[in-house]
């Protein structure tokens, strides 16, 4: 997906990749990334950025990452939402999303976890163990979160491997659990102050909340615009926009997402959309989907359905809360960066009512026809939940297909009948 | 299991049950029961007891439960170790394990459950939405935890069906989890004065404390006896009395299995066992064990081995740790009850180091030849641990069989094959 020009092949080396394998894991890259992106009409312009970062993503990403630590800087490894960002960076650190969304080494991974274990979980550990991620590579530190147990159990194995340190997500969303999370907070600032060097400061924390929160209210502004009918962009690009989001540079990326923000409000202006008007209009629930799984999006894009909303990790629960922006002292903007955190609906937390509105009022706002609910096979809290959610989309008169998969591409041709049918189904 | 008189059949129809499937349930359990445990040589005979009682298990210790409601009591239903059962009792409650240990509705539990959820939690749906479990009808309310995402989730659907309360365990064991814990015993006491009426007392909780204790003291010092070669008593038995332990009335079980406890030392001191010296010894370690769930135990003492000691939640995590008797103050009652069962070493903890540890010492202490990893299917916390007991386990020269299995008979025969397999290794 990069031209593997001498001068990555020299990074990677350094990086202590397994250049063999990396070569094979960059030659699939581009083919998947033609057919479900370059394969659409009419993109919006703007999606030529996100173009370039993917042909880069293990090229000059990387190589950026590699010129900030030099210059002094450090480079943070997340897999979750609830990892503070702000934070991150206001310690001068890049926080980067870890490879997950690809299967690879499995018959490594399955020598340490069992084969019953969620694809996002098995591909974290399986890029890590054959050393194809240079992310990982490049991290200084790797942070984990108590969010379910296959990650929890499996962080345990991980940080063999890599630098690690585990926050504990409290379970429920009591005054008790902010409290334990606030705290959480504090020892994750220590951390980072002992990895960089660095001591936090008012002024560094109140610019990275701001800078963070401005990423955030750009795909607010790109989503806002998929409420229109016919939609201005595909649910595949408005998807990897946020996937992007977690390793991309956040000013830089800011202002590409503003930008196609901008073409996507004429778009809705002009009438003009990447759909005709009358195609179903899908909102998508369930467990987070990392670069490249974008098999589901495809699915229902290239039986001509439109998703207009997604209601995940990598979706609405990444930016639609944003930080409280005008505390007076670092205690202040760390309560705001607890609430905030603790106040995303992710269905580790018991109980979750606000997922469940959430995805009732995303698919209203966003005009869907019907949910698509998705979950990562093994991945029991969206498993689970997904009963109460099948549930109050019924009782809104929303129909549901419940897809459980991995990132296999076996189960694609029966996977593909199914959304063909439910499709059908809302034309109807 | 019992006879099926008048009486008991219109106490289970007073309490809402499925006559007609429980007739099926209890026309299977002798039989297996028989096969597992009657089929025994030379048992104790205070294991007599034990018989008695589970030919009783839906009869007359639901009659009891019953008569102790009717005298202004309250039943208390619990699937899990770290429910504190003093709290229960000093509140004039009676804590009582749920049915869960057997395969059951499972038609009905898919419904709202994936297929790929652990026995343990499926079994409980099911004799909860099959209406079999007597226990679960009789209770006033039902107290889970948050120990790991199948119960969790679950028990919001669970919650639909029964009176349930939800404890917020954490999921490490630092000061701040400790405080958050302790913080959960007062709310447990604040739901459990609500539904019972009552108030907790300072002597009401030192005697339910003791009496606790004498409980595990008693389990301790039967098990104790388990460390002689020849074992005194099978693995089952033992086993079994843990399982037992979770539903009996505390005094009574504890008087009976201080008689087993002494017949079991007299045993030791004439050198008579319930298996040959040279009977390869088994330690078996890893997710909970229900009646009627003898499985693992049944083909290792079949095969000819003796189970000679269980690192389970129905084994040494129940009865080794107890709590401090010495408070003079209700809150110091709490916090040594807050310090007793936070310190139990489930898998839900990351880390989890002191779990290894129990493992390594329980096989010294009862001079294991090897160690059986047993997992439910789909047990995360349990299924990822496995890696880091089997190494542990290997360093210290143990050999390691694994097992993941369920609840149905399917894979006996192929399980049975690698247990002998096993016990010849060890033989050898």
């Amino acid at each position: 997906m990069t031209d593997a020009s001498v001068d990555y092949r020299s990074m990677w080396t350094e990086l202590g990749m397994d250049l063999e394998g990396h070569d094979l894991l960059l030659a699939a890259i581009p083919k998947l990334y033609a057919d479900a992106y370059l394969s659409q009409h009419d993109r919006p312009e703007g999606m030529a950025y996100f173009d370039f970062v993917m042909s880069e993503i293990h090229g000059l990403r990387i190589k950026e990452l590699h010129d900030h630590r030099a210059a002094g800087g450090t480079v943070i490894g997340t897999f979750c939402v609830y990892v503070p960002e702000e934070i991150i960076r206001a310690l001068g650190g890049v926080s980067v999303g870890l490879c997950a969304g690809a299967e690879w080494a499995y018959d490594q991974v399955e020598q340490v976890l069992p084969r019953n274990t969620c694809a996002l979980i098995k591909s974290a550990m399986g890029f890590k163990m054959g050393r194809v991620c240079p992310y990982v590579e490049s991290a200084d530190l790797v942070i984990g979160e108590t969010t379910c147990d296959g990650k929890k159990k499996a962080y345990e194995l991980f940080g063999e491997l890599a630098p690690l340190y585990v926050m504990e997500l409290p379970q429920m969303k009591r005054p008790q659990d902010l409290e334990l999370w606030r705290g959480e907070l504090d020892r994750l600032v220590a951390k980072l102050e002992e990895v960089s060097g660095r001591s936090l400061t008012f002024e560094a924390l109140q610019t990275a909340t701001k800078e963070v929160n401005d990423k955030r209210r750009a795909l607010q502004r790109l989503n806002a615009a998929r409420a229109a009918s016919p939609a201005p962009i595909s649910g595949k690009d408005a998807l990897l926009a946020v996937q992007v989001a977690f390793y991309d540079d956040t000013p830089r990326f800011t202002k590409m997402v503003d930008r196609i923000a901008e073409e996507l409000e004429a778009r809705v202006a002009a009438g003009r959309g990447v759909a005709p008007p009358d195609a179903p209009r899908v909102l998508v629930t369930g467990s987070p989907m990392s670069v490249p799984n974008w098999k589901v999006h495809d699915l229902v894009e290239k039986a001509g359905g439109v998703v207009v909303s997604e209601e995940l990790c990598t979706g609405s629960r990444y930016y639609e809360k944003l930080v409280a922006e005008d505390a007076t002292r670092v205690e202040g903007l760390l309560d705001g960066i607890a609430e905030k955190y603790l106040a995303i609906n992710c269905a580790c937390f018991t109980p979750n009512p606000g997922r469940i509105e959430d995805v009732l009022r995303l698919a209203n706002e966003y005009k869907a026809d019907g949910i698509l609910s998705y979950a990562l096979q093994f991945c029991a809290p969206y498993q689970i939940e997904t009963t109460s959610v099948e549930r109050a989309a019924r009782d809104a008169g929303l129909p549901v297909l419940r897809v459980d998969t991995d990132y296999s591409m076996e189960d694609v041709g029966q996977l593909g009948t199914r959304v063909e049918a439910f499709l059908e189904m809302l034309r109807a």
